[in-house]
């Protein structure tokens, strides 16, 4: 991308990637148009074209942007206790909150995952799988290991939880909308069993 | 679809149904075309759209026939054991050697799932969940639930597995390439975990 995207007024920047977020967020990569983003922006297709050179380089942007966000937002609670699940509820916690105040944005990074383009699923699957090794890296190193049935690997639990989460975001992109209620319901009633299951 | 089709040499409507599993099971449903199918099933392509109306319902009808086949082989495990782990276990080792002998369509049932066109997903996303609680009321309703530990709810579990399951074929399909040995290796290992945290 033109770093001179970077020296508009942060207002306008603002448009043009929320406008990007909400027409993504609508129709598959191949439908979305950059000049259907342009319109919705507020600038010209050429302008638009200016500062991303094509449609797949603002795709990728929008996808790291999204994933910084939710990395800041998840990394946060791997310092407030030690206890794996209480991390796990407030990481999902969070994310329902994200989902409830930037419904777009976290469209976006569902339908991300899914994209058909094998070049585009390439790029999202690669950073995603790097952010997911990375934070559960993290985690399992100041997690309190020592409450858990002997012989249980907790990093097999946490892909497991993982899992989870990720068939509950295809089922809500299935369904062609977000429930963070739901999520949050049903999240908890499962914390509550892997306590038992899990713990000593 | 036109009945006629079924008047077919049987060797015939193999062939023709083999070339589209294979075109599917190659690139997307928007770029797979009704040419490339009726080329490689060596039929002309005004024959192919005499047996089949369009492409959405040769696809549905292939995605139909897969279903079909993949409940066929997983309800009949569910009457040789009560013991829910096992049963998991032998619909994974059933489900690894479809894979094997059948790359093609089981590739195909993949794509499928996470298909782009709205209308497919709506098909292909409705059925799955049918089949799955279909399956899950059988599978629940004959094992021993009496192994568990008390407060565990096997329901969940199932859900979490087959979560699970989804997401390991994600990451096939990410990777472009189906992996039944791996998740056949994975699976056995997680069993044994699962053994320990859920039952007495």
């Amino acid at each position: 991308m033109n770093g001179k995207f970077f020296t508009l007024p942060e207002e306008k920047q603002k448009r043009i990637i929320n406008a990007a977020y909400v027409v993504f967020a609508d129709s598959s990569y191949q439908k979305a148009s950059m000049s259907r983003i342009a319109a919705a922006g507020g600038i010209s297709k050429s302008l638009l074209f200016h500062y991303f050179h094509n449609k797949k380089e603002l795709y990728l942007y929008l996808w790291e942007n999204i994933n910084r966000i939710s990395c800041e937002i998840e990394l946060k609670y791997y310092k407030e206790t030690t206890d794996f699940f209480e991390i796990m509820t407030r990481k999902i916690l969070a994310r329902c909150e994200f989902m409830r105040t930037a419904p777009d944005e976290y469209l976006f990074s569902i339908r991300a995952l899914f994209a058909e383009p094998l070049e585009i699923r390439e790029a999202t699957g690669k950073s995603y799988k790097e952010v997911y090794e990375d934070a559960a890296g993290e985690l399992l190193g100041s997690v309190d290991l020592s409450v858990f049935r002997p012989g249980i690997d907790v990093g097999m639990l946490l892909e497991e939880v993982d899992s989870y989460l990720f068939h509950s975001l295809w089922q809500m992109l299935s369904a062609g909308k977000l429930d963070p209620d739901g999520l949050e319901r049903d999240f908890l009633k499962r914390v509550g069993q892997w306590r038992i299951a899990y713990l000593k």
